[in-house]
């Protein structure tokens, strides 16, 4: 019944003038002091540029990229062909008449030779001050600023991913799964003494997992953003409790684990696995299994065209039909299915499209979004799986293989 | 000649209400969707919380944060005392009324909630369209949003570090310092064949040298924010170029090795020394020579109250006096010392004070900040040094003691 045949696309990176020109906006620019977690300036230029740059793009005309003259290397390695150092634009004769204005003179002064004129949307991550102040000298300049609303034009764009986004993406996902494995090939080496675990002798915590998980993800060249989920039971009740490293791994007791690390190209992978060492008890089994069917469910109904929060609502009912509480229930609950389905990965670890009730999202092809289902409860602690995957054709495809196991 | 008895500060994250009311300024909000890679909003707060919140500070108030239901948890650890959830403030409703709208609703709901009225400044990183869209919503209100030039009243308080801040950087420069000296272990224990270093029989290249850095800052709990700088040369006379995973290292040939961690508590680290293995020719001695005798100076010569560009002034005289190019001499040559002195470290590793010939600091008491020289060359690649130092008392005073030598 979800099933719509609309495998409409919004556009990526190589549409951006269709995009524009159907939105009816001028010219793009994007700003930073960095591209690191800077995704719209990333994703324009396509390379990590230390200390960020200014990007513009007139419709129709090939962008211009500025950057400060140590960053000329990087620049000459981005997806813009067009690069000028600050120093070309007069950067430094600017600073030295007045520091305080350089900036914003610089950035007008690259608009005017681009010949910019008419509607501008301004994206990246700066300081507020800076964005208000570059809003201000713009409009004096006769230029009308967009304030667009959610999702905005490059919002749209992003949402949908090329195949190299894909591959990228999927590249991150291969090296999170071995390091999933090799961590359960440790906890699974570990000697039992009574209900814990002990490596070397020592009790085993949550902070030496993290540890060699900190180790794996460099090994793999992936960044840690922020600090990985490892979250035994009762803890896990609260679906972003990251465990503290004190805490002793106990036999049969589930542990949260949730990693969502960056690749080098700067895309995400978020994964998410729940499972005990040695033993398991009936409630928890019961837990994981209505939550491996309510991801498994949700997977094979998603269709290109359903909205969406139809996605969500799948989950829901497929929860709610085993007894469980779900945000369709009661909105403010805090045991059950607690979070949101999912949301888009890319340059970030949470963009469109948003799977939540909420969401007035569409569910088209080539996103790549996680599907992550949870149940908890303070009694219990928590269950959580999630995948990402990849809207092709109409269904999805998720974009690794990773075992889903109860008891290791 | 540069000693000036004004040892003043900017004000600490203490002293907000006094500075506040010195700049005329009625609240504050800081904006984000992370706290990572935005050190305004991580400031203020004081601690990591993984989707962000709206901060907001009236004068003479307790600030109040608010987060989303999940990061709850993360906001209680937080600095702020006064939490709040999106649920609390009615997130959900403004959600199902109009999704396009709530956030800036609910950013316009927690400040009529505070009392704030009159001037506010706006901090935080957040998408563009976002910073103008709660401005215009702000406007609407009959607030004054100000349009701060730089340094913003945030960015004056943040140059200058309290306590607790030195000592979190401090403990990232220890840290760092570990693991330079395990990465020079590491070389030093290479067998050598002609100029190559082979480690177990095989060619060692600047790809395995920064896998093995990768895992000991992830030992260490530091996170490689950017790829960290191992360039042999020549191409070291790029002071940017961070070295080629294919390209090996050879007896002799200098190798600028420059890291700049992020550690747990979200402060910053920047450390450069520049070494050879086994060896090294009569030109690059004389350049190292040249450069530690031009950091040394300037350190020893660092004083409260002069301005930042002086101490500029005094590295470029120290190296000119050696027959070096300088900034001082020709703003846009390849050759010499061609970028600025050093920048101020904390929750960023880029920020004021600027130690270059352009800057309008002041250098003041409690200011962290780096102090690094170099010479570059294409003909011979490049040579720099950089220690972070913290103004005390009217001086400088190193935050690490990390050997420098020439030839390992």
């Amino acid at each position: 019944m979800f099933i719509a045949h609309q495998h409409r696309v919004n556009g990526v990176l190589k549409d951006l003038d269709t995009v524009m020109e159907s939105k009816g906006v001028d010219a793009l620019l994007a700003l930073g002091e960095s591209t690191s977690n800077n995704p719209e300036l990333l994703y324009l230029v396509g390379c990590s540029i230390p200390r960020g740059g200014i990007y513009v793009k007139r419709r129709g005309q090939e962008p211009i990229l500025a950057v400060g003259e140590t960053d000329l290397g990087s620049a000459r390695s981005s997806r813009v062909r067009c690069v000028k150092s600050f120093g070309d634009l007069g950067y430094y004769t600017l600073l030295a008449k007045d520091a305080k204005s350089a900036y914003i003179e610089l950035i007008a002064k690259l608009l005017a030779e681009a010949g910019v004129t008419g509607k501008i949307a301004i994206y990246g991550r700066h300081k507020a001050n800076i964005i208000l102040q570059v809003t201000s000298a713009l409009q004096q300049r006769g230029l009308t600023v967009l304030q667009e609303a959610q999702p905005t034009l490059l919002e749209e764009v992003m949402m949908t991913k090329d195949e190299s986004e894909v591959e990228a993406i999927r590249r991150v996902g291969e090296a999170a799964c071995r390091v999933v494995e090799k961590i359960i090939e440790y906890l699974t080496a570990c000697e039992h003494k009574g209900a814990k675990l002990l490596y070397r002798g020592e009790e085993l915590t949550v902070g030496r997992v993290k540890r060699l998980l900190r180790t794996l993800l460099a090994e793999h060249n992936l960044k840690p953003v922020d600090e990985p989920i490892f979250a035994p039971a009762p803890g896990s009740h609260d679906p972003h409790y990251i465990g503290l490293d004190s805490e002793p791994i106990i036999l049969g007791k589930p542990i949260v684990f949730d990693l969502f690390p960056q690749g080098r190209e700067g895309y995400y992978f978020d994964l998410t696995r729940t499972f005990s060492i040695g033993t398991s008890d009936e409630e928890f089994k019961r837990v994981y299994e209505a939550v491996l069917e309510a991801q498994q469910t949700t997977i094979d109904n998603l269709r290109s065209g359903m909205l969406a929060k139809e996605a969500m609502i799948i989950a829901c009912k497929a929860l709610e039909k085993k007894g469980y509480d779900t945000p369709r229930t009661n909105p403010t609950l805090n045991r059950g299915f607690i979070h949101s389905l999912g949301h888009g990965v890319g340059l970030t670890v949470g963009e469109r499209p948003y799977l939540s009730l909420y969401s007035q999202d569409v569910i088209i092809d080539r996103q790549v979004f996680t599907v992550e289902p949870g149940l908890y409860d303070v009694k219990w602690g928590g269950v959580r799986l999630e995948d990402v995957v990849v809207m092709e054709g109409g269904v999805a495809r998720s974009l690794i293989d990773l075992e889903k196991r109860l008891v290791y």
